[in-house]
């Protein structure tokens, strides 16, 4: 009768999946039916490329948080009420990033100051996500008593060491963002492709958590 | 082949928890992207500001709620009917919340009566959820049998106590609505500090629900 | 390393869960933000009454469902195909309640024959929501093997009659819709009371399915 | 105090169920409420009826989908980086397919090449979507350390094989698409029934994953 006590780890984690699931599903709102006159249709589809190119983008790029929200949580314990809002923070720049990403369809066609503008914003968003992973990192190697049994404390500091790597990434391409924004498309991809390498056989469950390759904290 | 008996209260908080975060998510869907001739995005996307100020209000404020929530899920072993309805009422005035954020983001900025009445609306729903969450506590703190193991009622009484301060602090920012809705935005911005405040450092997740502060229960 | 065997029927609950807190959520997204002339806003707001009753109706009436669909899946210990496909139609019937839901929102306070037909399509709605789950109590009727243990056939049978009263009581209100729309907002509303009533304090998490009260059922 | 190792397999199944119940639910924001002079409301909606076949069919698609994701994923141990990918594919796909049953909707009943486009289009999503799962079963066939204890390697072989029946038939209709948009509705219709049917009063939830038909495979 009595149900076994929650844990707010996985309630977190639980609640954290809900919201990614969410913003990444939602993306598909910001792709809209173009008006076209009969046997047009491919042409005003085809206009609409950005579109595509930003829902491909954000959707990868939200997918692969999932994967690194995962997977640090799998080392995960106990949470404290700082590192909930931490990942509070984390939620919100990812549950932002439709509105940068339907800024991007809008206005990277037309070039000039206005896709500069709209892929700084994109860019940036990036970066404070990326930064708000870090910051759980560092929250993290600091506490031992917040880790899972037997992950030890070097592999958290590594970890938040690597996981500078991405927003260090993204700050590259607010720069970018003011030369071409077509360019931080491929910018982005690319970023995406580096994060999704690694050893793709590898098993990503392990028996132990403390095995888990800290390549994987990026 | 037969599954475990599933728990009603699991449920009900994973039911929650999903109603929760998809209106957390479904905010980002009130900031749309403005209109801009060439080289004026920025000054566009500036002038939308009280958007984003209220995207960021409602997503901690929402935040702050789901971790107020699972708080009182921690503590409860079985639910009744009642409580049940008490907690459909409570999702309803989060679940109604992207509404009044929309309205603030839209007429704040205009101001006079419009943005009075708008921050008085946003205001009021707050008040409301906050009467929701004080109704389940108070609905717990007399019913012993839903009680977690080891809780006791005491406890709940002080809990039940303490949640009559959100709701007492969002009926203040009524009567601040109608003097200024800027101003609003910085009593909203103080309570969710207020809110989020408390011993950082404390683990969320203890061994022991009995143990947990009752200063959580805000 | 191996992961325990997930069951189907938690999956499809979970699942079913899913998609009703997101039907719940996204009633919100009905309800638009007026344009409002200075000083004007509470009228403009106070206009659009029905969209703020339709909101409540829909949001009390899928909460309800929620319950009830809990409360059947607790009698459930293994789902069969045709099972999962009377589910998919049962959540396709809430998944298109935003829909009827607006339209009622719409055409309620203009009077005459769209708001009869309006709320007609919402009665209907909830005809066929009702069918589809007294389709799937009388499917357990039938099948003591898909039943978790303990709960004798009788009971389902008994919870197969008792369900037939919610399509009923809507299918009258789809008489009542050609006479007045407004009137059935109040006949809705009186049918989620007689739902939403019963043994109030009852603890909803009984130690044993098979105690649980038929009423439920409905 | 320390939680349970949570499994990579378990998250990914609810990520993924998230997603799919998100976008099936989605699917009704694209039904919009006409604009209708007294009395024509029904002539209004009966004017829309591809809306409501999109999202009938639309709907079923996706909630076979999930019983196609949900039963891969009871034969699935563990998971490596490359099929954590092909899944996000896989997610993409079926988080797209809003848009193409939008574009099915606007302009199957305008007829000509604009309707023969859209359906190309919507049936082009189904093949991709259809490969995604075929990738998978051929990924897990060629690795049975993934693989649930029992299960073995032939059947996931027979899966695979079976797994593309659903793609080539989709394929069908990227050809059936340029004579008849209408025929395209027929067809996936027809797909449909198929996939659903199958031995209906079978149990879904076995004792032994092993013993699961390799029919469900499709």
């Amino acid at each position: 009768m009595m149900r076994p006590p929650s844990s707010t780890t996985d309630r977190l984690e639980a609640f954290s999946d809900g919201v990614i699931a969410i913003a990444i599903t939602l993306l598909i709102l910001e792709i809209h039916v173009p008006p076209a006159r009969q046997g047009h249709l491919l042409d005003a589809l085809a206009h609409q490329w950005p579109s595509y190119v930003a829902f491909v983008l954000s959707f990868v790029t939200i997918g692969i948080m999932w994967v690194s929200h995962h997977s640090m949580f799998e080392r995960i314990a106990a949470v404290d009420r700082k590192l909930l809002f931490i990942n509070l923070l984390l939620l919100m720049g990812i549950g932002f990033l439709p509105f940068p990403t339907s800024l991007m369809a809008t206005y990277v066609r037309e070039g000039g100051t206005n896709s500069h503008i709209a892929a700084a914003i994109y860019s940036s968003t990036l970066v404070a996500i990326g930064i708000a992973f870090s910051g759980m990192w560092l929250h993290m190697a600091r506490r031992p008593w917040l880790l899972a049994p037997g992950v030890p404390l070097e592999r958290m500091q590594i970890a938040f060491k690597r996981s500078l790597v991405g927003p260090g990434l993204y700050l590259l391409t607010v720069g970018l963002a003011f030369i071409s924004a077509p360019a931080c498309f491929v910018a982005y991809a690319l970023i995406s492709l580096y994060f999704a390498a690694g050893p793709s056989s590898k098993v990503v469950t392990p028996a132990d958590p403390a095995e888990l390759d800290p390549d994987e904290a990026a």
